[in-house]
């Protein structure tokens, strides 16, 4: 059983903040592994990383191999069915037109004194993706990663993918094909992470690494960034569905249990106005736990991780919410707009009843790389944005030079720069 | 002397990928040091530090001392002259109203299937920043920092300052009280970022950490990044001067000295198409230098730091610049917009003879917090999307979630996530 709280039990601050605090994943402590990792792809490039594949992936591959080259990724995507093609096709077009609409707009004006100020947004040259190999091989996420990257003009998009025992999912090279993806390398874990950001003889290094991966890569990351941009660090996935009496306590359940399959410590918390409707549910999620293909990954995340809370009104909810700053909220309510309009913390909001989260990991259009763990309090999903970078513009003439000179010497005083205010006071024509 | 480089020369690539290389601070092994204070500030709280903030900084603070009260600020406030406080207001001012202007809009739409995409921005609730005290103390930070922050809304700014031997400079407090913040703590190093992070009885914590900061503090910033947003790790301060023959040398040279000036690795890097005129700035800067009180900082910079390249087109200094991906560039030509046009990796360009760099550092409008280390290939100088977070819409109804359906169920078949299929078709009544 999940956890039950009622926001009107006596204890109930202590509980949910126990809630909040919980531990989802176990504290590996890899960093001076990776430290090593790093250094050794940094001294002996290609060589290292064949070791290192060979060690841990049993890829057996050499330095030739390092890269899929364009027939065997051309001979994946012919082994996809129409079917799946037709899918990814639909979701990356669907992604590109959304993504599309985040281009930033650069912005150069003359303010009142006559200074030019500005904004100039250009893309990130050459864009690493890291993407889970072997079990978890979501051909979703290559195209959540690489399509805003294309879309913000990045010209170069390695991609970055464990093959354990040489195996490969065909979907993942054929989603990397759809997407536009540049070159494909058979590397994973900490070793790729560190080839993408220093390079190798084979693999060009980037400017940015980005994309999910296990402590290994997600240690790597923290480690090069400075040398090369990152993305978020991803943790457990959650949702948090908010539901009053117009709920379907079926498709709640349903949703509930779609993101506890995820494993891996997912989380699904349920905040509702009706008792009713949290013991409804409760029921329902058995009944189809009991129905599910693979249910130990689901069954294990309902009953460790997850919550059903019991408030007073919506209002209580949206401070819950808040709290929580969950990757996803869904908003089972006929009328979500008030809701929507007081949630501030938040990766993706659903709203109503016929949104349920998985349309959003796949066709909605919108990214499903989203904030975990709380930090959607100060962090955003993946999008155009992270593959661009804005260089400000300013120019003075000489009457506003002149104009601004006196403030900006007397602060090169104050901070004792008078190399600072020299380089002002030198062009000024007294 | 610094480094002379010419195009021309047989070994130039190889010359200029080791300027590029070359390492301009110290790496100091903190972070085991670090991660016992983060530990340490957890577990004990202001206990902890107040003990380190007496150690380290011979503060001699208690728990109830650590928040400067609104008289000493008031007190300090009154304490800096007119003139300077009229240099902060106007400051202020451009900063605050260049700032306005990078404000996100939302934006929701239906798109031809019917479905709601969007995208709302909401301010970070509370926000810490650092400020590095004792003798590098820089009100025009404060105002870099806070403003953003400031105008995208956030609530709760809280500020971290050490002051060694009890002392601190009377600007930064009153920069600090124009810039509304709304907390001032005596705090510096890693206790300070943990504090921030993790929160004391005394420090609320906050949901990102931005500022710059020692080796100390970068690691601290490292360490905490997940459980708080921080902002880029800033290394050594750069200019990078493109000039052809319309430039005056003299005023190429005060600014080379300007940036050099601030010591701790700071490099100046002229490139220019004409012979003679780096000749000459090499003489200016000598010049100049012998008449700057404080030059020691600004010839070792410039010494061992800086360099001199010529180069044979514009062209070819827009190439280099695109490698070097300065912290700022100024454009020392009559006519900068061609060369403006060509540039993609800069954190800032300052147009023409008219513009040096030290007036955006203070009173041009545009934030002085910027990427350096050649990291503007990735990132972003601070502004007020540093400060927002995006959170994506997604809503469906019956017709556009049908029309979805079979991509979306494919696609969760592919990535065996049966529980993510299940969630969308008991919605389709078939």
């Amino acid at each position: 059983m999940p956890l039950r709280l009622d926001s009107r039990q006596a204890d109930f601050e202590t509980a949910f903040t126990a809630l909040l605090e919980s531990k989802r994943e176990a504290s590996v402590e890899v960093g001076d592994v990776v430290a090593g990792i790093i250094a050794d792809v940094r001294a002996r490039g290609d060589e290292a990383v064949v070791e290192l594949t060979n060690k841990f992936d049993k890829a057996g591959v050499t330095a030739s191999s390092l890269a899929f080259s364009q027939d065997e990724i051309d001979a994946a995507a012919a082994r996809v069915s129409p079917e799946v093609m037709a899918a990814l096709e639909t979701a990356h077009e669907r992604i590109k037109a959304h993504h599309e609409k985040q281009k930033p707009v650069d912005h150069v004006y003359q303010d009142a004194l006559g200074v030019t100020l500005g904004t100039r947004w250009t893309p990130i040259e050459a864009v690493g993706i890291y993407v889970p190999g072997g079990l978890a091989s979501y051909p979703s996420s290559v195209l959540m990663n690489a399509v805003p990257a294309k879309v913000a003009g990045v010209e170069r998009i390695a991609m970055a993918v464990p093959t354990p025992n040489g195996q490969y999912a065909a979907a993942i090279l054929a989603a990397a094909k759809i997407a536009g993806v540049s070159e494909i390398y058979r590397i994973g874990g900490a070793q790729a992470v560190a080839a993408l950001a220093y390079g190798t003889q084979t693999v060009a290094k980037v400017d940015k690494v980005v994309g999910p991966g296990n402590a290994y890569v997600a240690a790597a990351k923290r480690q090069v960034f400075g040398t090369v941009g990152i993305d978020m660090i991803a943790g457990p996935s959650e949702v948090l569905v908010i539901a009053d009496g117009s709920a379907n306590p079926a498709w709640v359940a349903a949703d509930l249990i779609a993101q506890t399959e995820h494993g891996a410590g997912a989380r699904a918390i349920l905040v509702t106005t009706e008792k009713g409707l949290a013991e409804v549910v409760a029921a329902e999620v058995e009944r189809q736990l009991a129905l599910l293909p693979k249910q130990d990954l689901a069954r294990e995340g309902w009953e460790e991780f997850s919550a059903i809370i019991t408030v007073a009104s919506l209002d209580e909810a949206v401070v819950l919410a808040n709290h929580i700053a969950s990757e996803h909220i869904e908003l089972a309510l006929d009328d979500p707009q008030q809701v929507l309009a007081m949630i501030r913390n938040a990766g993706a909001i659903f709203l109503g009843h016929h949104t349920p989260e998985a349309i959003g990991d796949y066709v909605g259009g919108s990214n499903h790389v989203l904030p975990t763990a709380r930090s959607a309090r100060f962090a955003s999903g993946l999008g155009v944005l992270d593959f661009v970078k804005r260089t400000s513009i300013l120019g003075c003439d000489p009457a506003s030079l002149a104009a601004l000179s006196q403030a900006a010497i007397t602060l090169s005083e104050v901070e004792e720069l008078d190399g600072h205010g020299r380089s002002i006071s030198i062009r000024l024509n007294r």
